[in-house]
């Protein structure tokens, strides 16, 4: 199954909204084994949505289009569709009835008029429910074809897609398929694993890519066949991947080292607090970005100032200006300085010059130590990446959510 | 004039990788008058990328295109463009000179043999530069249009970008024109905003539009006109709009509210510190985001478990338990602890629920306390939020920052 993606609105073109559903889509349906042929960024105006709708339903079994469809004049998605399968647009009663009562209940006094045309549905619709906005999803059936209108804003298209349009779309499978997978690794670079995946395998089927993001690299295995085949091909090399790449593959698909690592406190039942300079407070947000974190998240602190530094207990002014706020005897200062600080298992430690400048003591930008604190040991590495601000503070976080994922994982944790 | 986009990748269409290009380059162009008429995506495929540029060419002035510059089998987009245009592949000496030595000043014993088609340029291309990378881009005039080519790494495409392709696209806009931008605002609503836009014009030229991001409402400007009239358009009404929204408008186009406090913090010689339960991380790191943070940035503290608030000054068991961790009382006195911590001028205090769920209190999630403490006195602002996880934490931070404008912004600071 093939299908086109249009994502509808001038708000795109002009870059004022960046264009996640696209990204977001193409995920959804490649892991599921439906390709996308093209996607089209498409402005508010009902040639440009018939042009890219005629030429999905061409090329492709389905054209997905998102935006378009809210209360005012420039929402055109509708009436574009309706011209292009020469179909009229009726009005849903029951999704009148429904806008009625959700304009009621937030307080206003009756629905503003111009969202009636949100219950306008082009003849033959199957209508896709919307609990979070007013305006409804829509599949088409055109012949053997496809037409689906999804709402713009994310937090209405995504549980939509997933719980309506996905299912849907996935009994419509046949023949052969391409399924992919992302594996994704930490820890080595991208060539060296290139010579332990070929060390174990031809891959031809499933194929693989390789792509570096960062210190991670990411696998994407592809895999062609019917369906069950295709799935059982992918599910085969991933066990042969995940032995000959033990210690540094670390999750699938949509998890991430943070939350794996999360997992692993959890597991251990062990406890962590972080000390971040140049990481600037990156290594905490990503953190408690997963949730559940307070259960083995005690606290950070991010000494910014070098005077901050010394509130840290063990970070003695003679240490600071023996070996400088920079270097790997401050880093490793600062990891045990947290742990005991915050009372906590682990301690990590994260000291460095983000740029763009350097500062005082002229060391190199990029240049960071990252240190890890567990048990009685304490791990320390360097690194130099000369790169921009974020990326140095991000290199920096996931240097130390590798070192504790090792240890964690490495079975040596005290 | 007006442009097409096309981003060329496999990569792009599994959402393997997210296409940052295509938001960046609208972004650039729209705010220099260069309208985006369509963004295509489509595979690495000569078949699929002649068809989109031929597209682009017919409709617009310029094709510009993203990706497929590389050294591998599937980098097509040379070959496609030069089957299009009817124009064969050149060696590039000079470039293929200047590959050689970018190998050998990189430890390789010679350059491998699949970069050499990265030196092939389509017959009658001006060469674009590429200090950072191996794919130089570049431009072919195709009778009165263009078609540029652009590598797909951001980081070699934005500066490449920016110094050698806007300035000749630039040059070449005649007639009238649409320039776009953008004015941010934050601390009042969409609706009420547009009352007091609406009270002090007509707003036909330049045409206005508004969207809510967050907190933050962004009032997109656009005028048409020759290139000098539609530019003393848009300063015309951003100094009405300047007066109108005083005490909202903070900003323009690439300008963050976390760089506009920034700036303020230095101009005025104070310092700062912060101390975060609930959004984790997520100030200090959007503050140490700006470069040159240290010079007003203190430090802060991710109290994240509830023992380690108590590690703050003035953070008593009694008043944790009178009032509860996330309480009013508790985001002051944060507020006031951090600061008398770490010796800074300001200090904030964020302490709320950011889910998914509750903790022990029972309190609703996306309930959140900020408090800002500068000179003699704190100001405290109460959220109610339920979103995700990672929305209430933007929001906090948002609140957070708002805060801190206002009270830097208005003149009364200590």
């Amino acid at each position: 199954m093939i299908v086109d993606l249009i994502c509808i609105g001038n708000e795109l073109l002009t870059g004022l909204v960046n264009n996640t559903n696209a990204g977001y889509l193409a995920r959804q349906l490649s892991s599921a084994g439906i390709a996308v042929r093209k996607c089209s960024v498409v402005a508010d105006e009902v040639e440009a949505i018939k042009e890219a709708v005629a030429e999905g339903l061409r090329r492709s079994d389905a054209a997905i289009c998102t935006g378009g469809l809210g209360p005012t004049d420039d929402d055109l998605t509708r009436e574009a569709v309706s011209a292009i399968l020469e179909r009229p647009l009726r009005l849903h009663q029951g999704w009148l009835a429904r806008l009625e009562t959700f304009f009621e209940t937030r307080g206003y006094h009756r629905m503003p008029p111009a969202n009636r045309k949100q219950a306008l549905l082009v003849e033959g619709s199957t209508i896709l429910e919307n609990p979070r906005g007013t305006a409804p999803g829509a599949v088409v059936e055109h012949g053997q074809k496809l037409v689906i209108l999804l709402p713009g804003p994310p937090q209405e298209l995504q549980p939509m897609f997933e719980e309506q349009v996905l299912p849907l779309l996935k009994a419509r499978r046949q023949g052969r398929i391409m399924l992919t997978k992302t594996l994704k690794c930490i820890g080595l670079g991208e060539s060296l694993l290139e010579e332990k995946i070929k060390a174990v395998g031809e891959w031809e089927q499933p194929s693989l890519s390789l792509v570096a993001r960062g210190m991670e690299v990411l696998i994407q295995l592809k895999s062609f066949g019917e369906v069950e085949q295709a799935a059982q091909l992918l599910e085969a090399a991933t066990d042969i991947l995940r032995a000959a790449l033990q210690g540094y593959l670390y999750g699938e698909d949509e998890e991430t080292l943070a939350g794996v690592v999360a997992e692993l406190f959890v597991r251990r039942g062990l406890t962590l607090a972080v000390a971040e300079s140049c990481s600037g407070g990156l290594l905490a947000d990503t953190i408690t970005g997963i949730p559940g974190s307070s259960r083995f998240f005690k606290g950070g602190a991010v000494t910014y100032s070098l005077e901050s530094k010394r509130l840290l207990p063990g970070l003695s002014e003679k240490l600071l200006q023996e070996h400088g706020a920079v270097s790997a005897a401050t880093a490793e200062a600062m990891a045990r300085g947290v742990r005991d600080f915050f009372k906590a298992d682990a301690g990590v430690g994260i000291t460095g010059i983000a740029g763009p400048e350097s500062d005082v003591s002229g060391q190199p930008v990029g240049l960071v130590y990252v240190a890890v604190s567990l048990g009685s040991s304490t791990e320390i590495r360097e690194l130099n990446y000369a790169a921009t601000r974020r990326a140095i503070k991000e290199r920096a976080v996931q240097a130390a959510l590798t070192l504790l994922w090792r240890r964690l994982s490495a079975g040596n944790a005290p």
